[in-house]
């Protein structure tokens, strides 16, 4: 028992207190008050992990009142420390500093485990850092004949005594090290530990001789069936140091998800033909951006991987012919830990540890999960629907009573594939566009310029990349500025010259075209909307809005109170233009927000914390899954979303910003024209 | 709660009884009642593993009097069973008998799960199946898009709920098969379910669809440094259905352990190649042994290794530097579980496990520990002395109240080796000899005939092999015979023919040499035992003396009880030549008894059971190790053991069964001669 007359600590900022026998450690008397304060070196005062900043003087707020002779002067080891690696003014090594009156002890945010990290985006809640790994020096005992046992029963007995860890596992690879790794550290070595739960067990996925400096790293991979994506993510502070992405190789055997479920069907040994693909890009993405950070390959110990359920089931090894037909039955659908060396991915260290989030269902994939982690629907009061646009558009509509998901298959064309002028977004590509609405004169702005196709200097700007096409963005806008210019009817059909009262709509069969750019004088293309174009994107869009319908339908509302786009597509639509072309429900254009790559961002918060995992598995069992493909509502939903925004919903809320020309064009050039 | 007038239902041999409800079938019954009645098929009539004998009579034993219309009569399901597959008479299957009034079931051993198997031997206690591996057929609801989850997810839930089953795992490669083969079974599957302990969680380690017929088996392998040897098990009855051996691969990189380890310490990637050469030999031997027996691979999925500590090291991919130089420090010591696909043995099934026994000390390996799983000297009320003789000796001594252990540096000559005829057990080898004590003829028995050198026809029997050398046993035999018949005394210097009278001993430089057998006149060797030999084979059993004595100094006793001779070679020694060499203490001559191939029993013991993985890992943890090279008084014994039997001790029990003339020869031909 500590004695009433004993000195009193608080610490800040968590405002824990406490009395602490006169003598006691700080980094004592922070574990036994429950204060988050660092260590790798279990306070051999080496690692400076536990530095803290004492603060002196009258704190009426904390009822104490400190003098710099709280705390022990500077023992041989702090001296030793601050003469070789230098330590900051007021800061004092927490293992070391001994408590010996009242003191306020403030943990600065680099010396908390599981600080909290903030994200960019205003409204999200910071990410605590949980991280699965965890570094411990370890003093070990040399092996003694008299009292024989293996090295890694006398690591693990130091892993006992000096941490308190019980139970320790190791992989033969590591164990294979274990030997030299501890002569070479003169038998003290760093570990690093993994769990797979705050309450599992830790497995030793790497060991360092003495003291490892710096951090650990982690990679968060979101596999998408176009590119893979990935960041590096300190596991110490949370933040990206790099992120890089690169094309996903299994485009060879099939554009869309479907193609490459085929592929698996019709050739044997296809589907691993796609696994070892996406391995190789996964070892050369690790490497890439390990060298894009600088940082060793051994550093890199744990990933999380989010994918759609055909990824997933390539990337495990797991032939994803079920998903091709009903009823879609994944193989696993719940979380998964495993040794990343299990996927064959060779680049990174024989300990490093894979977590792939669950999936949600046979067309719902983890990258969903991700989304919902990342944008957190059971959190929200206001009902919101959350889009992750891509070639499927996965949907979750919810708030903190209940969550939905479905996916729903817009196909390609939101991605400029299917469009006659489409592409890939890539420089040259039209991102942006503007139709004068008197003079139907279109403006724009390609990918590799922020310059506006009427700016001075853009012909320059632009010379090198040309003007090559419409990336997704592109022909969204274009749409939806046609249909706000009166170019385009409610139905989709698209005016012609006499009917609008511009020469840029050119004949095209029975049919007419917009012209957006004539590049044919300098060799370059003609870029034109067609109404084939529209009509693909039509088919799209209604995919996408029938599929949030149906979800609002099981949820018994007409209405949410707020859109997410989420997707790398997603950050580059202008909700007016998604309104306008009726893809989402109506709501105020300001409630329609773009979450970026939530669901990199998702895989990013599962790396960062154990908790987030456990958060995700429970949100996940939690979702209601709706079937688009046997919703009979869905195809009723699908028909009347191919208007223009919609044939039935009134869009009131998109009325009162944007213009929606009542104009009505027919196949044979406008007899029915009315007004 | 049942009513009191409920039928009474006793299983015999358990003896375990209770009132079930009328109506309950016997199954059910037996599981109420902790009765071990197995079943695959979890009830459905089909596996017939729960097949028992109702008897019904007078019962004045259990006081039950029990007629036939204590059971149901034969339902559906057990007709048809008895019409497609045959129900022997008097049998029933206790899945579809319903206990209708008081009844005394017989549970055959063919139906325990937990049987108990009668090891040859008589002193040994019999192993009870408690195999790491069960079958259990369960039958998982198909996917529904309405209720989206994983075939993994609902055959997880279908074991908790057809069997009580929870947390089930699964690796990769097995849940790659899953969904073809749920498919296949029409949603019935049988799984292969492995623990590492009773209470850990399982393992699917193996799918098949709908019921499988037969039994699952399991290797235990004995890794030796010259031969590998496996017993193929049926993991249902306990029984060995094949047995092989091939011989090490490793011989290549050095015939015994040190130059092995030298191998790898000398060449970068050494140890490696070692690694790799062993992996490869388990692979063919893991075929060779299936094809011998006509047994499916994907049956073989639980393993048991057992081989000193650089076997052990090699096989798992750790640098065996350690080992050869103080302190000898092990990697680890504990018993292992590994899939079989980590150690790259690629023949077996993917979900293969492994066990490996746990090691002793640095130069104990888990051969040894298997020794004293087999030989079990923590149960013996009597002091025993157990040598597991090869290249390295391997020494147990204990009671139930203490166990030591040490090795002892015995040397390759008791193989053989070193030896001037010495050759490796094979055809043509000489294995038994006797030496008449008045004519000093040598008559003699060869690998690959039953017939003594001096019977009719032992020159056509051996006509194919010839007479090519001394195997082991063959140079002990000759060794202690020609002790008993005055041709060497108790120092170790053999007589010349002068000293003798006979003409076999003949000059080899200032020494003799005695003559076996001359076999020049037909091609073949000449076969001697010369003075070097005499001086290889007093070093060999100096030095296992010498531990032995050593544990007995540890254990402050004079005299043991009893003897084991474990080893393949152990089988062959005689007992009473073993005692005139002095390789052991001595002991009335039936007091000493050869084990066989313990090493390989103790395997075979861990294989069957989990208990016994259990009672070796605690066994081996309370085990006293001696390391002999750092024993100051080993020196001692080693030398006092030089002479034959020995120098002080006075083998008073040997001497009433064996003559030991007090000969003694000096080098000059015996000036010194005596008597």
């Amino acid at each position: 028992m500590t004695e009433p007359n004993s000195p009193l600590v608080v610490f800040t900022p968590s405002g824990k207190r406490g009395r602490v026998p006169a003598g006691t450690t700080v980094l004592e008397a922070a574990r036994r008050l429950g204060v988050d304060l660092d260590s790798v070196c279990g306070g051999r005062g080496i690692c400076s992990r536990c530095q803290v900043a004492p603060a002196f003087g009258q704190f009426a707020k904390h009822g104490i009142t400190s003098t710099e002779a709280a705390l022990s002067d500077w023992n041989r080891v702090e001296a030793r420390y601050a003469e070789k690696r230098g330590l900051a003014p007021g800061r004092r090594l927490g293992c070391q500093a001994q408590i010996l009156a009242d003191v306020v002890i403030d943990v600065p945010a680099e010396s908390q485990l599981h600080r909290q990290v903030i994200r960019k985006a205003a409204d999200a809640r910071p990410v605590e850092m949980d991280p699965a790994l965890r570094l411990c020096l370890v003093e070990v005992t040399p092996p003694d004949m008299h009292a024989p046992s293996g090295d890694l029963e006398r690591l693990t007995e130091a892993l006992r005594a000096q941490w308190g860890i019980e139970g320790v596992t190791i992989s033969l690879p590591v164990l294979a090290d274990l030997q030299t790794t501890l002569r070479a550290g003169n038998w003290t070595v760093t570990a690093a530990l993994h769990r797979t739960s705050a309450d599992a067990p830790p497995r030793i996925t790497a060991l360092w001789p003495g003291l490892l400096e710096g951090d650990l790293y982690g990679l968060a991979i979101d596999l998408g069936s176009t590119t893979i994506a990935a960041h590096l993510v300190s596991l110490r502070s949370g933040e990206v140091v790099a992120s890089s992405g690169i094309m996903n190789p299994q485009i060879r055997f099939g554009e869309d998800l479907m193609s490459r479920v085929s592929y698996a069907m019709m050739n044997p040994g296809g589907a691993a033909e796609m696994t070892g693909a996406v391995r190789e890009a996964l070892t050369h993405l690790a490497q890439k951006i390990a060298a894009t950070a600088g940082i060793d390959m051994d550093r890199i110990l744990d990933l999380t991987i989010v994918g759609n359920p055909v990824m997933h089931h390539l990337l495990l090894g797991l032939d994803p012919v079920e998903l091709g037909q009903a009823p879609f039955a994944l193989a696993t659908s719940e979380a998964l830990n495993l040794p990343a060396r299990n996927l064959g991915i060779s680049a990174l260290p024989e300990g490093a540890q894979i977590y792939l989030l669950p999936l949600i269902a046979g067309h719902v994939g983890a990258d969903a999960a991700a989304v919902a982690l990342s944008e957190a629907p059971d959190h929200s009061d206001e009902l919101a629907l959350i889009v992750d646009v891509g070639t499927n558009a996965e949907i979750l509509l919810g708030n903190r009573h209940r969550v939905l998901a479905c996916s729903s298959p817009t196909g390609p064309a939101f991605e400029g594939a299917q469009i006659s002028s489409g592409q890939r977004a890539a420089p040259g590509a039209i991102e942006a566009i503007r139709i004068d609405p008197t003079t139907k004169e279109p403006r724009f702005r390609v990918i590799g310029s922020d310059l506006w196709s009427d700016d001075p200097g853009f012909a320059e700007a632009t010379a090198q990349t040309g003007v090559t096409g419409l990336c997704g963005s592109g022909i969204i806008e274009a749409v939806a500025e046609m249909r706000m210019a009166g170019l385009l009817d409610s139905a989709g059909l698209i005016g012609s010259a006499a009917q609008t009262g511009s020469a840029r709509m050119i004949p095209e069969g029975r049919t007419h075209a917009y012209l957006i750019h004539d590049g044919s004088a300098s060799g370059g293309p003609v870029i034109t909307v067609t109404q084939g174009d529209i009509r693909a994107i039509q088919l799209a869009k209604s995919a996408l809005y029938a599929g949030a319908r149906l979800l609002m339908d099981e949820m018994e509302v007409d209405a949410v109170d707020r859109v997410v786009l989420a997707g790398a597509f997603g950050a580059h639509i202008s909700p007016l233009h998604a309104l306008v072309l009726g893809m989402i429900p109506d709501v105020p254009v300001e409630d329609v927000t773009s979450a970026g790559n939530a669901a990199g961002t998702g895989a990013r918060i599962a790396l960062c914390s154990l908790a987030a995992r456990r958060r995700v598995e429970a949100l996940v069992r939690r979702i209601t899954k709706v079937e688009t493909a046997i919703e009979p509502r869905f195809q009723e939903h699908f028909v009347a979303a191919s208007a223009i925004p919609h044939a039935t919903a009134p869009f009131t809320q998109l009325r009162r910003v944007a213009p929606l020309p009542d104009a009505m064009f027919n196949a044979e050039g406008g007899r029915r024209r009315r007004r």
